[in-house]
């Protein structure tokens, strides 16, 4: 058993049936429900032998190496774990050790391999956790982040960093409607795993986890169970818990120019290392999914200023049509309410501002205090300045969008997202250097 | 609108990209990560209009009509939301109306269909939430049952169904070991919605909780986010989160000899209504996986009896190879040491019994107290008689298994899963007649 270090045996890289002794041809042909997920199983050990930025990387393997880190871009993936980590060292070295390691065990995981020896020699613990072992990579893709704390804390420069902060990793400060759970808030380091399989995903925070023990500990985590956001021209949109489909006028990836002007930071960084990273603003959005429910068909679409079936602006007729924010209806009224949802969030109402939505809904079980679903949506958007863009958007919707009777923001994190690792390197290697 | 009351309209029962406009055939063809749930979509849609109860149902419907119950003897799905309710109500005949309610609406989902109207009239709310719209069945089943408090509660005869109770709905009784959380545990109602997206398996908790409102409220629910055991050979062994193979020796749908013996209630139930039933036991069993990652590989392999990458017991070489407790190693001890999961779990030392399994993987958050994750197991488990099958094994277990150091049993319910469901009919509905 000592040789499955790193490549696992094909026995195990496909799912197989109970009689056991299965080629990999027959888990191609699948069969029954597995029959997708071993075909791509086959893909992801295939390419764990394949150079991991090799662009013709076989289905189901995300390149982890590139300019840009992956999971921003990509298009977005069903499922989510989210880690935020309390970092519980005092020296940049010990950070830069972390993030080596964190590098080179993403650079595993995204290939679809474990993150050392499943089954090693008896007398030591496994390094890799194993609940992955047998699956495919399922486009995973692992998302580092830096919070403002990890370059000042109650004004102190505490690891020697605060001369690299980014420009605008200033803390979001207060917005209109926030109650924020610390709990479920802030964070010196962020990690977001977004996978076609859910327990690839939690796989690889945990054993991120593992991993960073002694060095960061989690402070809160999300499950996000199904994406709300399509970021490529190949993705339908998805709905929200309120039934809407979500992020019809989201940035894609195919968007080469917005992706410029608004997610990717260029040349008006003055921190040479940072540019072409970008920021995420995370935010825990509860829905009182009970009392909207509960609204009628008519004000439900008039709080989005959308049809609830076709996804269609009021003002249109399909999905995709220009939302028209002046024409009026017969009662000399704008079609599109002056506080629905769309509008205030339209960027021609924000400067031309737009921000790339990677959110997921979540639920996680029942509120103590109301007996109503703890559910939601869990906001996940990446942009070039969250005070140029999320911020100024949120000080429009806290205050007058429509929707705010139906959800409350209680959670936060704001994280630099550092640019692509290249081969060889680890995530923010630009912060170690002169 | 008016007329998508039921069937969802075609450019909505396919995922579409942003261009629009797709045609079924495109959306048959796929593309990209929604190419498969495309595919299934369309079956969910024409089958919406099949006969439910029809054993030539197109991929991606479960029949929901049949001497059983589905969701038990289906191959387990990949996604579970469960909800366990506590009446509102006080007399049977308004119990019956939730049931038939609630069959009627679990007829429909579980065919791809909405609840009701997703966008009707204007000036009332949508019957249906509306976020599983385009999306298929996606094997949804929906699986009711009833806990010892909707017979008996307090020592009352609540509802004056006491004389219909089946035989082993006792309640469980404390078990060693337990530490159960009173908002984690039991229920007067509960509902297992199992599918291969769990989107879809919220939507049916959601929407079931919302018909019921005034009659029934959530009092605890649980999301599974990937599947621990295979109840069908025609599926995999997978991994629970102390990556070993988890229900190796399940029983399995296919086994129907077993299925009969161990599962279904028969003619020892002096309730005839209840024949053709099973009793469902819930069990939030929280795992230690921090302190699980840190035991070296020989103690794991020990604790559970089975080697960890291929499953095999430490008596063979694969993964089905028998499980030997008598065999001794050349210092004269049993190879599955006296403590094993495996064999304190074995048929062979529990009178021959054993359970059909069919659990799921949690993660929750972090534990506050500890800063731990708060993941583990939801053990669902069907039997014939909870106390001679899940109380017998559990004395054992919970006594003297290995794995006692890293599991601790947090929540629990106990379940009568009433028979099938007939055509025009509603589960339950022995209950209700002479």
């Amino acid at each position: 058993m000592a040789d499955d270090q790193h490549d696992r045996p094909a026995a195990e890289a496909s799912p197989s049936p109970a009689a056991g002794g299965l080629t990999r041809r027959r888990a191609l042909l699948g069969g029954g429900i597995l029959g997708v997920a071993a075909a791509t199983g086959v893909g992801g050990y295939a390419a764990g032998k394949a150079s991991a930025d090799d662009h013709t990387a076989p289905a189901g393997i995300v390149p982890f190496h590139g300019p840009h880190q992956a999971g921003i871009a990509t298009p977005a993936q069903d499922r989510l774990v989210f880690g935020a980590f309390d970092l519980q060292i005092e020296t940049a070295a010990e950070l830069r050790e972390l993030l080596r390691e964190w590098t080179r065990a993403a650079e595993l995981m995204t290939a679809g391999r474990p993150t050392g020896t499943v089954a090693g020699h008896p007398e030591v613990p496994p390094e890799d956790t194993g609940e992955a072992e047998g699956l495919p990579a399922a486009q995973l893709t692992i998302t580092f982040g830096f919070g403002p704390s990890l370059f000042e804390l109650d004004g102190r420069d505490r690891l020697g960093l605060r001369a690299k902060r980014p420009r605008a990793l200033r803390p979001l400060g207060p917005l209109p409607g926030d109650e924020l759970d610390p709990a479920r808030s802030g964070g010196d380091l962020c990690v977001q795993a977004c996978a076609n399989d859910p327990q690839v995903a939690f796989h690889a925070i945990r054993n991120l986890a593992r991993i960073a023990r002694g060095s960061a500990v989690l402070r809160w985590t999300q499950l996000g169970f199904g994406r709300t956001s399509s970021t490529s021209r190949s993705q339908a949109t998805p709905r929200n818990l309120m039934g809407f489909k979500d992020g019809t006028n989201n940035i894609r990836a195919e968007d080469t120019d917005k992706m410029r002007r608004f997610v990717w930071v260029g040349r008006e960084e003055p921190q040479a290392w940072f540019r072409g990273g970008s920021y995420l603003v995370a935010r825990r959005i509860r829905m009182f999914i009970e009392s909207w429910d509960r609204d009628r068909l008519s004000d439900q679409e008039a709080v989005i200023g959308r049809d609830k079936v076709s996804g269609a602006p009021l003002t249109g007729e399909r999905e995709f049509d220009e939302v028209d924010l002046d024409i009026k209806g017969s009662d000399g009224l704008t079609v599109i309410p002056p506080d629905a949802h769309i509008r205030l969030a339209a960027p021609k109402i924000n400067d031309g501002q737009s921000i790339l939505r990677r959110g997921y809904s979540f639920t996680d079980g029942i509120d103590a205090r109301t007996g109503q679903l703890d559910a939601g949506l869990f906001f996940l958007a990446y942009q070039q300045d969250p005070h140029r863009q999320f911020v100024a958007i949120q000080r429009k919707l806290g205050v007058g969008d429509a929707l705010n009777e139906y959800i409350k923001h209680v959670g936060s994190g704001l994280f630099a997202i550092p640019p692509g690792i290249r081969r060889g390197g680890y995530v923010g290697q630009g912060l170690f250097e002169r």
